[in-house]
């Protein structure tokens, strides 16, 4: 590929932005569409826009830019939470770290690198190689250079890392002790419940608990399969209609609900209406049959946060598969699905997961080594000699190897998010923003091993075809493959940042697929509803491998092929202009992980770093430059010292809760009276309904205002102490 | 090596092993080595030994093996502890496993093997080879054979390996409950307190735990520099000197000595004697110097075993490297000398010593080839043509290759373990059963890849001079290598056994160093008192990995070379007895890890399992016979998927104590109030002293006996509330 095409590519990309962002800039100011481009704020934009006759909506201007770039960090913490505001710090240390980067590398290194060899084409046709370190003559003195400038990006890179890890570790924490109200701070979700004849699950979780952790225990709520809860659901309803049409006692109506869908314990229907009024309606609700549906799983409510937390760190009992506790999820964190299942049963599932994922990422690579055959095409014509026919005219040539080859991966890759996501959904995760994270781990493994390595290794196979491909295995030469085909795959690299990257960041603002779906919704089906529109979360597990991925291939191409580097800053430019204006308008937060993304991000960047240093060391090693290589080692050790200082310093925050903090919490809270308020909450916090049954609720509670009233007044009636076994109290701890 | 090169190795072995037994059996009947063979027993025997006419005591007898024989586990763990029944465990689940797989290998595999060939010497002459896999012939129909002895020696051994591992997981929790007067589960070890101008360690620590632990904490015992220790031992001896010669009240010394060395609180001083009644002893233990020389570490006491267990396993702070932690070792097994070192320092010490230990591990690789080289002698020959001069003489040729090799590679390990310990304690364990577990599991890795793979990759390497040595790291070649070399290295494990093996029984039981120091003590330095003799604790870290080593060679070799079963089963035998002998007799149990050796010989024996099932697997791919391969791996997946679940299963509570189990303690205690005893004792449980000046504070107790009636009174009376932050207490929790 030379100049020429880069700069083609280049042209078409740029254009497509252009207008793209103009099209953007147009379509969000459309009323039909603001149910696509702002899920967020719905409500106060739908005013203005209504008038038809407002006709600068059909002018593109640059005000979302200009408002995108304004919003403070608080405004994006407030509407996105703390995993915005991560992901947005990773893609502002990327900008920092590369326009360091950059400054270096264009000025120092790149000249270095052209001028390696004396004899040059014209500067039009010039292949892009002779921008790479490929071009420095061996034991060349100016390799020093390049290795100055790594060691600047490294050192650059490690600080920028410790500050923003040091302050993320700091708000995570700020973000703990900001939710007074989570009732996830006060539940522990208790899994593998033993099954016995005698005593349903429900029993058995209230006499653990009230045995074992008698001072903090307050009540719980088992949870039943999905199957039994719609059922209860319509049970309810037929006989809410029912009491309703004999004129009955609305109030005795919302006491029925609570027991089924507001969430108290499974016992609270005998507190409410000790003596049965009305025989039917107790069989109906509180029969064997509903206790066989229990799952082994309960939601337990405790008095204070710290009580909780300790209770979910331990290990209950002498068999570990066995009253297996985790703190909950945020009620609309919480993925009830994965509750159901048995939790004896995921440790296989794991592994098996663990197993098919290897296998997808490993056949992935036939894909990936057709596109990066094509990008080859001169060696892959010697090969294939058909092929000339196709290729002599010269747009088709600079199309398929400067453009084409990107596509196709995009294609293929988009199938993969999916995928992970049903992976990760079976591992078994409690949580949704725990799926997700673990899709974004995945996919990050995905990308980095099948964008990264795999069209690094298919180079180095395709360049040395005539060798045995049986030898790319040995890894005492991988080190030095990677330092011959890395510099020589820089060139695709840069026309996956140009295609991948920029469009991906147009495709984001578009948004395509919901365009798409509104359109059909709103011209096919002629349904003017907007609210019934879905709204969607933001994608962390597509979006923070992406950024990631581009990271890597700015890290390991800097000193080495520095031209990536405008086009990659262009990218996070953009992108942190696009993401910022998507989280502000576009997506809502229904459930986030508190900043669990950042470690993710750290170690993928030390990982990035070394993988960089390692490469130079081997292309230093080549070029036969002993000083640059030795100088080079200590970087690598020093990087890793710092990773595991920081590891050391900041992570454990990020996987246990201090309890300092905790504990402070819950004094203030003691202290300012507010934990009977809490109290009252908690047990109405978990609703075990999915989306048709919670707008079943929401109808029946318009119905009868009392079941909200109700409902918080009953919470803390519910414990279980004085039911069932009350011969079992004595055996307790004063 | 040929059979008969074999026969005279072991006939010299069991010559050796007959010899030493007997001479055991007399030794052990002299009165003056009672110290060197009864240190566990030292009272009861010597009264018997002592009539110096009691001629019988030169006649070798057989009684100690018979009562070795007829020990009870019972007894074992009452002079063992958990650890030695752990470790007896591991040998007779090796008779068991070797049992069986001897009778399917001996029996259905070697005469299959033996026979594979049609042409065959004289049996005297016969190669060892011959018994190998190696006779088989390609695509012979009788591989089947083989898989099958595979299935049934993998099989039984996971049926064994779990029915122990749940045998020792019922032990370790009953170790736990029965250990109902220990201090360390009440008292947890907190390291990097931060330091601060304003106030001493001791304060903090005090105001941190009433603060956040005021329902649990009882009270704190500051560790100081041992220097400080030291000086304050002998200021203390001078002024109880000086009190005692002044005639004045014996009492008021006893109180000062609680101070240092009794393990009050730093602060119990002020408590115990409010107005200095002398002026110059308290500015001479209570000065700023001392509050100096205070570690930034402390013992904290909680009043419940729960509440220890609690603050010992959650993070204490937003900073996770300062207020570190860890439950309390017991107060005979905590290493006090890696308390004086900052915390801080210990991430970076760790990464140190694992750059060091893999390069010892990678350096001793030479001497391991110069040993292997030996055994190959005709092949060494070849390269090196001046050694046949030497090697022309049979009797000398037998006694390179058959006794040699094994001796020089003995003595080279038998430095390995001390600097494996030096390793492990500058890794920074807090207790001597820690750092024992530590440095055997380095030894473990050590012996498995200097003397197993080391010994293989040397044999593959002489076998394949000719073609290059580099091919050896290949991965996708390591398992055919391996598949190819162990056959033929057999010959060299089955002479290991019977050297290492049958003499290092000997050897232990012999004791050659203890015998030439008591005799060395006794003879050269005329001192006839036995008590002054040092007692040894069992050393599991040499004996664990050495009968995992066996382990391993025996899985390995089983199918494929049968000939060495024999020869491990008399090694277990012996080793059943010996050990015992020695648990029984001579050593003695100063400390426990309560069982926690169990998971490293799990893991070892599935690692080898696995092992050998690859090896089995490249063996049978290399002997063609694919229905044979294909059985294989269902095997492997099996045994891997049943180690993952042991790790699910029963690990966990060898990493955390189950909540029920500890809570249920301290209702016990607190039910039969024995609770008040046991706080009583907690301040005084710890000594921070070495062994010179646990035996002057000896001495000084025996002087004055109201030290330990004081010790036990006062323990309850210094916690902290009441001192110095009055004004902060009104902020604590009720």
């Amino acid at each position: 590929m030379n100049i020429s095409a880069l700069l083609t590519s280049s042209g078409i990309n740029t254009a497509v932005c252009a207008v793209l962002f103009s099209l953007y800039s147009i379509l969000r100011k459309q009323p039909s569409l603001v149910s696509v481009y702002f899920g967020q704020k719905l409500a106060q934009v739908r005013s203005k826009r209504n008038d038809p006759f407002w006709l600068q909506r059909f002018i593109p201007s640059a005000s979302w830019i200009v408002k995108s770039w304004v919003a403070s960090e608080e405004e994006l913490f407030a509407t996105g939470g703390l995993d915005a505001v991560v992901f947005l710090r990773a893609v502002v240390f990327s900008i920092r770290v590369f326009s360091v980067a950059g400054v270096i590398c264009l000025f120092l290194v790149l000249p270095l690198n052209y001028f390696g060899k004396e004899e040059h084409k014209h500067i039009r046709d010039e292949q892009l190689s002779v921008f790479t370190i490929e071009d420095v003559k061996e034991g060349s003195r100016w390799l020093w250079a390049h290795c100055l400038a790594l060691y600047v990006i490294s050192s650059c890179a490690c600080i920028l890392l410790y500050f923003e890890y040091k302050s993320i570790t700091k708000m995570r924490l700020a973000y703990i002790t900001a939710s007074h109200s989570h009732p996830s701070h006060f539940t522990v979700l208790v899994r593998a419940i033993p099954w016995s004849q005698e005593e349903s699950y429900g029993v058995k979780v209230a006499k653990f608990f009230t045995d074992y952790y008698s001072s903090s225990y307050l009540s719980h709520q088992m949870i039943y399969h999905s199957g039994a809860v719609q059922k209860l659901m319509t049970d309810a309803e037929k006989i809410y209609n029912m009491l309703k049409s004999n004129s009955m006692d609305q109030h005795y109506g919302s006491r029925l609900l609570r027991c089924g869908f507001c969430g108290g314990t499974s016992t609270s229907f005998k507190i409410l209406s000790p003596e049965p009024e009305n025989g039917r309606t107790t069989s109906c609700l509180d029969s064997p049959d509903l206790r066989e549906k229990e799952c082994g799983v309960a939601l337990v409510f405790f008095r204070t946060r710290y009580a909780a937390l300790v209770a979910s760190e331990g290990l209950q009992q002498p068999n570990p598969m066995s009253w297996v506790t985790d703190l909950a999820p945020e009620p609309s964190d919480i993925y009830w699905s994965n509750l159901y299942v048995p939790y004896r049963i995921f440790w296989i599932r794991k592994i098996a997961i663990l197993v098919a994922f290897i296998l997808f990422v490993t056949f992935f690579l036939i894909p990936v080594v057709f596109t990066q055959s094509l990008v080859h095409l001169d060696k892959v014509e010697k090969i294939f000699p058909f092929m000339k026919d196709i290729t002599e005219r010269r747009f088709m040539k600079q199309l398929i190897t400067g453009y084409l080859p990107s596509v196709i991966l995009m294609i293929f890759l988009s199938i993969v998010p999916p995928i992970m996501m049903v992976f990760s959904t079976l591992e078994g995760s409690i949580s949704r923003s725990g799926r997700k994270r673990s899709t974004c781990i995945k996919v990050l493994y995905f990308v980095i091993w099948n964008v990264f390595f795999a069209n690094i290794l298919t180079e180095a196979a395709i360049d040395h075809y005539q060798d045995s491909i049986m030898k790319l295995g040995d890894p005492k030469t991988i080190p030095n493959q990677l330092a011959k085909a890395v510099p020589s795959t820089a060139t695709f690299f840069v026309t996956y940042v140009l295609t991948s990257g920029w469009a991906s960041l147009s495709c984001e603002l578009i948004q395509p697929f919901p365009l798409l779906y509104n359109s059909f919704y709103r011209f096919i089906l002629r349904n003017k509803d907007d609210s019934s529109y879905g709204s969607y979360t933001f994608p962390y597990h597509t979006e923070v491998p992406r950024v990631l991925l581009f990271g890597l291939l700015g890290f390991t191409c800097s000193v080495l092929a520095p031209l990536i580097l405008p086009f990659l800053l262009v990218y996070f430019f953009l992108a942190y202009l696009v993401y910022r204006n998507q989280i502000l308008d576009v997506y809502v937060t229904k459930y986030q992980s508190g900043g669990l993304y950042w470690p993710i991000i750290h170690n993928t960047t030390i990982f990035s770093l070394v993988l960089t240093q390692i490469i130079a060391l081997g292309v230093f090693g080549i070029k036969r430059s002993p000083i640059a290589s030795s100088f080079t080692i200590p970087l690598i050790i020093c990087t890793l010292l710092f990773h595991e200082y920081c590891r050391q310093r900041f992570h454990p925050v990020f996987k246990k809760t201090p309890a300092k903090t905790i504990i402070d919490m819950d004094r203030e809270d003691e202290h300012s009276g507010r934990m009977e308020e809490i109290y009252q909450k908690l047990p109405s916090a978990y609703f075990q309904i999915n989306s048709e049954s919670r707008s079943l609720g929401k109808s029946l509670e318009l119905n009868c205002p009392e079941i909200q009233a109700n409902s918080r007044e009953t919470g803390n009636i519910s414990r279980l102490e004085d039911l069932e076994t009350p011969g079992k109290m004595s055996a307790r701890l004063p």
